[in-house]
């Protein structure tokens, strides 16, 4: 299975890489962006095909290695393949 | 309306930092991790409240400044708020 998973930072973390990046885009002459936050995207594929071990293991994957906590959320979809 | 963008390495460019997470996972103990790739994820608030005008907008942040279009790709979610 292919687990795509996101790793945001939490609301009120402030977010320098945004920041520059709306900075950007503003100095590039897009109107109209009223905020960019910057995360991570990793996809991992897992030799596991049954769904819900995958869950639970890209859940501990998350919580043990891929996001910090602290100041970050994680969300993760998974599909076959 | 809110963009949500993952920029992801072309296959065959070569992704170190993925490789570490996949080192560091089955470091971990995690077994069948296959593979491992990392990318950027952005989230973009627009103004603008029309979706045809926002998807055009959204991808020409992508081609002039998100993604390096040479190694990368990117796909985006639109949806409203």
């Amino acid at each position: 299975m292919k687990a795509r998973i996101r790793i945001t930072l939490k609301n009120g973390v402030l977010d320098p890489q945004g920041k520059a990046i709306q900075n950007a885009l503003s100095g590039l002459g897009f109107k109209g962006v009223e905020e960019v936050r910057q995360g991570k995207y990793i996809e991992v594929d897992l030799a596991s095909t049954d769904e819900a071990a995958a869950r639970a293991e890209v859940e501990r994957m998350c919580r043990d290695l891929l996001a910090n906590l602290v100041i970050e959320d994680y969300a993760f979809e998974l599909s076959a393949g």
